[in-house]
């Protein structure tokens, strides 16, 4: 149940307060170029604190390559990979544990388990996905070095507050990173900045969308019937913490066309067909069509809020609850790498399961 | 691929044309009653042309039961169902071989498997849905039997026209059934349907949205961290053909709001905790928590449609292209029980892995 | 658990007397030349009836084929397989229904499911292998096709009757079929066949050893660690009704020997390397290194006799129990096939699951 | 393919030369009281250098836990353990690197893989089953607490020589560890430890066989058909370095049986049915019946000798090899709490599954 992927399969492990938070990353092909910084890069970008927006902690985050790496070589064994936690002990929660956090993991955790872990969000920390972008950064140069698949993810909306103005075809992570909302549209941008200074003053948090593009897929990705390329996407980005939607291509917006509208002519491009529309998203009967896929994903607003709310005890006393220290007021600047990275990791698989038939 | 599911586990077989259509159902529970009756039922709410909305073609779709079920009970072994397809031969889809249709399976499974299916869908054919629908129906009963869980779906938007004005905590099969369109608002019924009868009159389609809510389900159900029960329920939809997206609780709404509005209180609610409140859709940390889980999926408008088409052939020639024979204008009122019937399977499973911990 | 394989993948169905018995085969490369004759093959060599040594009950067991195969070629979806019972009602069985038969599965199949078929011996029966050997047909054709894999299983003992002269470069499928007992030494052959009618004549049953050799596999078949390629045919061979016992190579005489004597060198042969020796029955570090990979599996007599044994019902009484009708003194002639297909079935999986490194 | 078992599921990782070996074990049942020192105790057991027989080489391999245990209970979360290695640079292997060992899994995983670790034996080492063994210790532990299920290994052959002199009803750890050997037969056991003080004098190496003993098991274990618990039990031992074989009950000795004396007479036993004899090994059609499950399990003799060989490099060369360095002349003695463990990874996956029908 914490392993993900079929032939390039990862385990990850950890809490938030346990010694260390890591994966075991199985099928990476061998005889791959590979370091420790090309994964810290990810893990960078992922890290907390390296802007106002985000929480103040400072996690280091170093990765420690335990196996299947050889004189800067993959062996095509597993590839261990960890993270130490700095902070491997209660600390500000502590109060907060005869509690269940409104809309947090503590009751479902505690009903499901029988247990819960004492302090933080256990498994459902996001410090569990450190060992997630650990792995999909090895998922992303496996991508790009033999296919040449670029995965770009930014920030499409906080709050009210969109834009639709970005260039799928062009996007860079260059240019996403850029400010540190993360959305290249820089009028937004800075609405989209106001919003969450906004809400962190107000002692509360708010949510957003995340957007992302798949470029240079070849056709021919996905497995039927299940297994299609966006049930793929849809279970991987609804894996992570705080999402409550997805959808991909015209969306939830395809549901309000006509099919002579909606359907994606075919056109000779070069040696390919290819769409003259792309409202299908890339895919079609569940499986790429070599047009860039794209899709959607929705983050409600960060349950751990400074202001009090009114809810009760695992006892049914009625209790307020305040969260003490610095929490995140939004996600999705944060999410941007996460999201890259679960895509990384359903593509390499879906690649990796088509090797067979070719 | 054409497998779902860890412990109740189907396995789908069959194409649009093919001799039959079917499944192997894996993990029943032994003991427990079921006819073929208990399965028609859903079949026969899945089958087309029970209206004036869907396709005028005329398929009994009985099941027969191969294996696993002896003098009413089940034996705990592998049940086999399957389905006779009538029409077992190429029809008015000959035509169409040598051309692609705009935003239907055929050219990604030519892409995929360097061959396809010379008439129909094939494998991404509604026909395909037979097998899950049949396997649903047991799953259903099991669910319905041991723990009282009621799943019930309807059609909350077809093009334009939505309503929210259904009561979660009560709609019942019986209710969405009451009208061909299969939703239970009168009012927006009757739009809906006005909507449906004027894309087929244009010889076009149209998308729409379904909704789906499940009572009674314990709290505990959901296995952190990539099988979240929101990554199953979005799994399972996308897995279905024409959806382009899944929203769990607050969904895309949510995205906008503020964390100290969606955060939802605990209450106590008789023994257990509840909440007063359930923007989260019944999941928290990806674990039921014993609220009412309830979802909305997107279909895109079917992409085979009576009106002339500018596309391409196989070879790039220009062609123009214009579907003959009846076809489903909208697929969302059929697609009720496929819902209903993904939404069973996922559950299932998910109950009985949380057996193994108690 | 009752799905075999992870690429090429089956699904079987059926008890001893229900309507059908049958297969779901996915994962079969798509456009291969395949018809239900190919499957029909093994099939007939699996059926009993066909000499004066298996039982004498006429089962047609023809396969009938029910998706998947469109004018001759796969598409790559599920190729359904199924075969109707012929009798599929309880018969002579009737009289033991409240008596366990002594190491036959009744008594443990009620303690797992709480019930169990009332007549034959349900899943435990040897028509489950019905549908592997319809699926393993097709993995046959496949390994052959693609890469001249030959497979060739023959009796090498029954009862105290053994043969250890055949030479396992040359053994063909024809000269296996030559006799009955399906033992390529003529001498042997008759002792062992005397052994059989004399089990018989006596009501009695005896067992036996089969011997499988597989040629021109590549090297680099076999996953490392747990998949290694003597563990998936150990796994695969236990899995056959009445199997005790599977080793390959030197095998239980391997643990025996001095490594000086069991080491086996490698030589340049042509283009490759290979061993001079090959106590390790082409297997090293659980990967095939290019040599004949041979095993031999041990097959207990059958539980089913007709002499009189004494034992107890379900509930602690005394009771005489003997066998009526006609029941096989000897599964090992009928269990080459189906040990050609269990053989087939792994390495057709390692294959594909090897070409995503290529 | 790292990864053994369905519900009670490890992932190991690591080669004999990289940084650290280790383990993540998902599924263990929440709750339960855990340490460190429950896993060091089978780590201490397994560790060569313990006695004159094995290796010298002084590995401390103490366990460090990473996640899933607090405050001395598990959480339900997966549990990563880590051992470093000490040696993390090559050593003695140097000279080897461009010659592949006679019957080692050099030259198979560089077919493979097209690369193979520098050193040592890589994933195909004996530190492999580090991982193995601190998973295994934790599913001994719930499989005794739970249902007081023992399992016991013991050595029963080495070269020549062999004992059957072992009480299976009675054996326990302390007996086996009474001696270096592990043989608790203490005349056999003189012979055999002669027997591998003679192969180390030879600079050459002995093979031998291992039986192991399950007691309490439940009746009801087993998933028919694929995964009999013969058949998972056969996977687990065949997935260790150096085996050949795996018999169970009367195994191979069973195949020159007649049905008459094989099959075992159900018995009344207090509250259930036993039988009176016990040739099945406690498995009848591939589920477990109550009383004790044994099998055996053949070793080949190491590979990795001082003797010289003759051979040839990569490159087909003629060359001349001998070890140099301590290897070990003998696994068996160090290959019991092995077996032991992967028993019991087996059995804690089969006692989960079975939970679901309860």
């Amino acid at each position: 149940m914490s392993s993900f992927g079929r032939m390039f399969r990862i385990s990850t492990f950890g809490e938030s307060h346990c010694r260390s938070v890591g994966v075991v990353v199985d099928g990476v092909p061998p005889r791959m170029a590979l370091s420790a910084d090309d994964i810290q890069v990810q893990l960078d970008r992922r890290r907390p604190g390296g802007n106002k927006l985000g929480t103040e902690r400072n996690e280091a985050d170093q990765v420690q390559v335990l196996s299947g790496i050889e004189n800067g070589l993959t062996l095509g064994t597993p590839i261990g990979l960890m993270v130490n936690n700095k902070d491997q002990r209660p600390g500000d929660y502590g109060s907060m544990s005869q509690v269940p956090r409104p809309s947090h993991a503590d009751y479902t955790y505690q009903m499901k388990y029988g247990i819960h872990a004492s302090s933080g969000g256990g498994r459902s920390s996001a410090r569990e996905t450190i060992g997630r972008v650990a792995a999909g950064a090895i998922a992303e140069k496996y991508l790009l070095e033999q296919y040449g698949i670029e995965i770009v993810a930014w920030v499409s909306s906080v709050g009210d507050y969109d834009t639709d103005n970005v260039d799928m075809d062009t996007i860079s992570r260059a240019e996403v990173d850029a400010n540190d909302i993360r959305c290249p549209d820089v009028e937004a941008a800075e609405k989209m900045t106001a919003e969450i200074v906004a809400a962190r003053a107000a002692k509360d948090s708010v949510g957003g969308v995340v957007s992302c593009v798949c470029r240079n897929l070849p056709a021919g990705l996905g497995e039927p019937v299940f297994d299609r390329l966006e049930a793929m996407l849809a279970h991987a980005m609804l894996s992570l913490p705080a999402t409550k939607g997805f959808e991909i291509g015209s969306g939830f917006s395809g549901a309000r066309m006509r099919g002579s509208v909606h359907n994606d002519p075919f056109v000779k491009k070069g040696e390919r067909l290819g769409t003259t529309t792309n409202f299908s998203g890339g895919v079609q009967g569940g499986i790429s069509n070599g047009e860039p896929v794209y899709f959607r994903v929705a983050f409600k607003p960060p349950a751990t809020i400074g202001q009090a709310q009114k809810t009760v005890d695992f006892d049914g006393n009625d209790v307020e609850l305040a969260a003490k220290g610095r929490h995140d007021p939004c996600v999705v600047p944060r999410a941007i790498p996460i999201v890259e990275t679960m895509t990384a990791l359903v593509l390499a698989d879906l690649v990796m399961l088509q090797k067979m038939r070719e």
